[in-house]
């Protein structure tokens, strides 16, 4: 079985599901998984790091994957976009920044451009670029993004496509963890979805088991907005997009004094990163959206897509409508 | 046609479809346009006013409706539950606060208890109170509410439900404006939606006119969360909960200044009551939800409930599933 949408068709995959090039957590092993399964695995370029790219790319063998990007930090270093492009990825993601000055590259090297959008001015700026496939990604995501509710952002965008640009494909993204998510998904106008919390704690996702561990039998009203993750790692985000992750007793010690985090942040930074490499779940944020809620444990990618398609399917059947 | 589901048959109704008890908002008129049309019409007790009250139960005559308070406001005046009661109302909804106080008087009158939740922990208190339908509202929700997403928020209220109270039904609500919403909230375990801000904009609406015409041109990145709105109407909300409106040059002069505007609110809130009652949608808030992406045009609630349920019936149709 499988579900076949605008999206497998133009991707040449099985299921209209696609992993989130997640910042240190989507790894080559993790992207091959997600491919192998019969979605697409994108690994996450994330701030930028060479050998994170080539150690991603080694692991992903001979399996079609794609890569994305953090837009804003890719300009600092636009080299590693021709990285990139020498291994032929299926896709190449761009979020969070202006795609314009890659745009004409990625398409160069045969590549399919999507670039992620948290409004209609980045849905815009996507389709002036010739983004052939656009992410609709709603504030509930873990990591960065921003406001919008994925439920109605996904139709807005879908009617803003159908009326300008009817070839461009729509993604759904923020909050989707499971079967109901991507037939609901299917519903709103999406031709399929990119999928990042419920893959961060997937057997092959990089994310510290300690973080994982802590985050699973938390519910998604256990995660937050918040500027102090960013302050102590010190990574200069546009003002536009906020990082959500699993409250804990970093968060809850410093959000609301910010001033105070930023006049320590020396000291808490070597903390912080101390805390991340023990995998400590309270001392360093794990990187989830609301989705933890429907997380129950941590399963191979593989079983994940899987499941993930036969609950929609089983959505999807004809249900509810009475003729009469 | 029809869409039938548990709620359907439990409140004997033709659709899966409830408006939103909203103040100021949903009076009688639309609440029995809204139950004549197949769905169920709830009128808007909001922060308790006897008048309003009577006049709209007048003008619903004949048709069965139910009515909506605001918990905590209702607290303070707890006869006019009885005064609703004695109208034998198909439902009550409470939101906002803690529903135990009232659940025995509904039950005992034989009406149905609906408790609006924003968090599991809502949804628990709910359920100890007895409960029959439990509403998941998401934040893109106009009006008050709070964080979470529609999307992810819904399938984890249903798994809660699922493993402790199988009886019990479950609404979305927050961004279903359509029948793209109405069929993805069936996909993510909803038996039916409270729908809002499509049918603030009903021609059966009491929302001002000069606000509905501003709203409806705007998109849903449009809308904000404010604290200005109440503390200009000098109303006392637990910090819990925010209001969503339309964003216009009130909110951008405030927002961010609220102690000024506190200690200016004497002669704001004359200026700002003067602005509602004439409609003026820069200077008194549109209350509406980022749903408002999604209308085009005030239509009778009757084209509304039709509109939705075909458009929906149209996407849950065997869709996209491949067996092979």
């Amino acid at each position: 079985m499988r579900i076949a949408t605008r999206l497998t068709e133009r991707l040449e995959i099985r299921h209209p599901i696609v992993l989130a090039p997640m910042a240190f957590t989507s790894g080559g092993i993790l992207a091959k998984a997600v491919s192998d399964a019969g979605g697409l695995g994108l690994i996450g370029g994330g701030y930028g790091d060479e050998t994170f790219l080539k150690t991603a790319f080694r692991d992903a063998g001979n399996t079609r994957v794609g890569a994305g990007f953090i837009t804003w930090s890719l300009a600092r270093n636009p080299a590693l976009l021709d990285l990139v492009l020498d291994h032929h990825p299926a896709a190449v993601m761009l979020s969070f920044g202006d795609p314009a000055p890659f745009a004409d590259a990625i398409g160069a090297a045969g590549s399919t451009l999507i670039c992620q959008c948290q409004t209609l001015d980045h849905v815009r700026a996507a389709l002036d670029c010739g983004a052939q496939i656009v992410v609709a990604q709603g504030g509930e995501a873990g990591g960065h993004g921003a406001i919008r509710g994925t439920l109605n952002f996904v139709p807005e965008v879908a009617d803003h496509l159908a009326a300008h640009a009817p070839d461009t494909l729509l993604l759904a993204a923020g909050g989707i963890a499971d079967g109901r998510g991507l037939a609901a998904s299917l519903m709103l106008g999406a031709d399929g979805v990119l999928v990042g919390t419920r893959f961060w704690a997937a057997a092959e996702s990089l994310a510290p088991e300690g973080h994982r561990q802590a985050a699973i039998p938390a519910g998604g009203d256990d995660t937050v907005k918040t500027a102090t993750v960013d302050i102590v790692r010190q990574k200069d985000w546009p003002k536009d997009f906020s990082i959500r992750v699993k409250r804990n007793a970093f968060t809850d010690r410093w959000d609301g004094n910010e001033t105070g985090l930023s006049t320590a942040v020396e000291a808490e930074a070597a903390r912080y990163q101390a805390a991340l490499e023990a995998g400590d779940a309270d001392n360093s944020a794990p990187i989830c959206g609301e989705a933890i809620g429907l997380i129950r444990s941590v399963d191979p990618a593989a079983a994940i897509v899987e499941g993930m398609v036969a609950d929609a399917s089983a959505c999807l059947g004809t249900r509810f409508v009475v003729q009469e």
